[in-house]
């Protein structure tokens, strides 16, 4: 029987609380000490990719209170019931599926009278059919010409996420052969987004996949009319240059405008949905179908771990409760997203909206208030290049900013200089490997403009490539974290009411119904 | 006399400390009393632009409480010392002199035997010089053809802010007919970064500017080893396709492996590089020397109006102080920037390394520790894409993260679309106007899930379009705006020891003269 409860009500959260302050990453990392953590605090994760969390703010004790703590809020009953099918999220009435893209974790999962993990493989194979003959031009422009471009028109978890995948295998798709078209992504209502990709593809040998589970997304639907726009003045017909992602229920689903539909469901919240369609057309397209099928299955690996019942084989568990304890017994607000690898250029930007837009919220699953702090900011950029940006405050500020690192071993490209006796990837890797002792042990200094305070905790993930596998096995890692995070804090994860307000007044404001300040803000903007 | 002291000295900061929670944005902002805070809590700025402060929480009161506290903590006479050449980089025991770049705010600066403002002056015109003689064909790759593209090699300094002006203005020069020549960057010391961008470009077209002030940066020198490497295999001389920027001491500066060199000094950080020749030599071959101009322009008539004495006519010293009261009485531990401009999706990501890194510092400018917060974490995406990722926290998270938006009337590429009776610009604006409200005013409803606190303050800065003069202003503001707050906090904003120790530690790495926990990590990622 599971009992969803606030997190200030369980006796393992006090617990917790008593242990605020209690490892000093000083001390903790120093010599062979720090060696026997390293060693110990080590969590295999899927596609050989590894958890390591020896300098962040733990020890045996902190993680024995930290197995109770996820006993106490059920978090492994709480994970079966929403792959099992239960009504997680509360506010909309809805099951919580997107794990079944990649896999089935539990029993089938019956709604609507369909089973939805034969559903959505089905419509993963129809891309992937569509892909195919695509590929072998089968499927052409009216001129019978190859397709060469894909352009992704979606925005928030039908852009961020398929955007920073497709980034992020892009170099790996071309050194291993399987690099089928190149892909462009429209996503703001800014006309000059929209512009600009325009202005810098060959229309008449692209192909655009229009993303809207609603079929009514505001920015979208402009996207698109913009982009059918710029085809018919090129003399194009639409209908043969566009496909849809899109509820069956939804106006796109049979309209004759587009080549395809392919369908997802309310049961995949947008952030979510990379595993589904809306990311399975673009890189389907992009890289072929079996590279996609390599990425769920990674994703599909993680997954199966998050069901562990002991926490240190649990990496997505444990990096959450890790995370809960930063946040709300330390008390730091933000944590920092540190890829070393410039492949996951957009990865913190997917991960800023899947954590913040999930668990960046003030009532609990009952909709009733807490008394407790939930999401942290999340923001980051590519090491080494934020080395040379805003690690300063990381370092020597007066907020503590817990950190995420991921690396990998290998690079993508396959391209690489040796200087001064070791090449470019060495140095990356030293570098993060250099940041992680900084940050724990800090260094004094009789110049105290140039001591370190250390103490400061991170996390990293080390991979020994950035292969479809582990950026899969790497996006479900985050996924389970957030839902995780939001079990412990009694949240609905998996709604977003907070996005609605501004749509409301936006829709006033050129509807030209306004009073008072929005009015004189309207005057100023000249709508 | 200037006396340099901590911000919780001075008698007026206790004042404005008695001032927590006195302007209810949701009160305040309703109705007519809004219309009129919108009318009056605004300030000119260069360019056209405005900056529109009426749904941050102050009234009339914190405003005077702020100018007294600029009085007090002599803001005017700092900047006045600043611009006058006095030793403000105490650490460094440097001038600071990047306003000198774009304009003569005060008397002659002669330093080193120099007068500063003609060395900056002369170099820039080398820069457009060289550009001009690039676009005549006059200056050619060895087979007497046109260069095409340009390719920045550089990190931290030498890459966001040039980076970020790059895209900002890129399709504004398209439009009106002063596009010169596409633009790359290389700046991470990951191989997969400079791999993908040769692979992009035709080599044997492209001319690389390497920007290093010191000549001893490490991802700068190893890339251009990269792209040595690369040129050769192709057969071309590296000689005929490099530039440099760096300062006359480095060793760079006289080699003859450059076609040309072009000159900075240790007053300009590399944060506030970007009207020097670290901006301007790029900027200048893509877009031409007198789109350069217009930018420094901009920049110049802002940084005049922050010698502005009366609070109310100097946006950049209002907009930090505003920025101090957030951050030290209110005590917000984060501030968002949030462009509705596509053009501006680099903006935040140079605005994070100016701000963290320039006033991410736990001692003051003597090196004693500080007993109050500094700088705080910046992060920011273009809106609407924002809206529909990490809004959500914004909205409705359990921390209060003040809002930087920036908004313009006008598109740059002119191409538009009417859907619904309202161009995708006017969608653009109405969404600004509408955040800003549902963020101030917030609303309540029966269902909490679907209530917004409101309460959560923003600024706007709102221009007629992004033009080059624009861009210099809002550059510029920001840069005044975070020296003004380096000042409230007693800091040297102008080091940045705080990426020192990580350097250190990574030659440690790859000299193999590492034990304990940093050989352990070493290890696990094969170094």
């Amino acid at each position: 029987m599971i009992s969803w409860k606030n997190l200030d009500t369980l006796s393992a959260y006090q617990s917790l609380c008593a242990l605020k302050g209690r490892v000093k990453l000083q001390e903790a990392m120093a010599g062979e000490n720090g060696a026997r953590r390293v060693a110990a605090y080590t969590v295999p994760m899927a596609a050989g990719l590894q958890y390591h969390f020896a300098a962040k703010q733990v020890d045996d004790v902190v993680l024995a209170a930290l197995k109770e703590l996820a006993r106490e809020a059920q978090l492994n009953e709480k994970y079966e019931a929403l792959y099992n099918g239960d009504v997680i999220n509360t506010g909309e009435k809805r099951l919580v599926l997107h794990q079944l893209t990649r896999g089935q974790l539990g029993k089938d999962v019956v709604a609507d009278g369909v089973n939805k993990r034969d559903f959505y493989v089905a419509q993963q194979k129809k891309a992937a059919d569509f892909a195919n003959q695509v590929h072998e031009g089968k499927i052409t422009n009216a001129q019978g010409e190859k397709f060469t471009t894909v352009v992704q028109i979606g925005i928030g978890g039908s852009d961020l996420g398929p955007r920073a995948m497709y980034l992020a295998l892009e170099n790996w798709a071309k050194q291993n052969g399987c690099f089928k078209m190149e892909a462009r992504f429209i996503s703001n209502v800014d006309p000059d987004d929209a512009a600009s990709v325009l202005k810098g593809i060959d229309v008449a040998h692209s192909l655009f996949v229009l993303v809207s589970k609603s079929g009514t997304t505001l920015e979208t639907l402009t996207n698109e009319s913009f982009v059918k726009e710029a085809l018919r003045a090129a003399g194009l017909d639409p209908a043969r240059h566009m496909v849809a992602v899109t509820s069956e229920t939804s106006p796109l689903a049979k309209s004759s405008d587009y080549l395809a539909a392919f369908f997802m469901d309310d049961y995949i919240g947008g952030r979510y949905s990379s595993t589904s369609c809306v990311g399975g057309a673009v890189l389907s397209l992009a890289f072929g179908p079996d590279v996609f099928a390599r990425f769920l299955q990674g994703a599909a690996e993680e997954d199966a771990l998050a069901k562990e019942t002991d926490l240190m084989k649990n990496p997505a568990m444990l990096d959450a409760l890790i995370g809960v304890y930063e946040r709300n017994v330390q008390g730091y607000p933000a944590t920092a997203v540190l890829p070393y690898s410039q492949a996951l250029s957009r990865f913190p930007a997917h991960l800023q909206q899947l954590d913040m837009e999930s668990n960046g919220k003030s009532v609990n699953r009952f909709g009733e208030p807490v008394s407790y702090v939930t999401g942290p900011v999340i923001f980051g950029e590519p090491g080494t290049n934020g080395q040379h940006s805003f690690y300063q405050l990381l370092h020597q500020g007066t907020d503590i900013v817990p950190l995420q690192f991921v690396g990998f071993k290998k690079s993508q490209a396959g391209m690489d200089v040796t200087i001064q006796g070791s090449t470019s990837q060495q140095k990356l890797c030293a570098n993060v490997a250099a940041q992680i002792m900084a940050f724990a042990c800090g260094k004094q200094d009789e110049n105290p403009n140039k001591s370190f305070a250390g103490g400061r905790p991170s996390s990293i993930i080390i991979g020994d490539q950035l292969t479809p596998e582990a950026l899969g096995a790497l996006l479900a890692h985050f996924e389970n974290k957030v839902m995780f995070q939001g079990f412990v804090w009694n949240l609905n994860s998996f709604d977003q009411e907070g996005v609605q307000l501004g749509k409301v007044l936006a829709k006033r404001v050129l509807a030209h119904e306004t009073d008072g300040a929005l009015k004189a803000f309207s005057d100023l903007m000249d709508i």
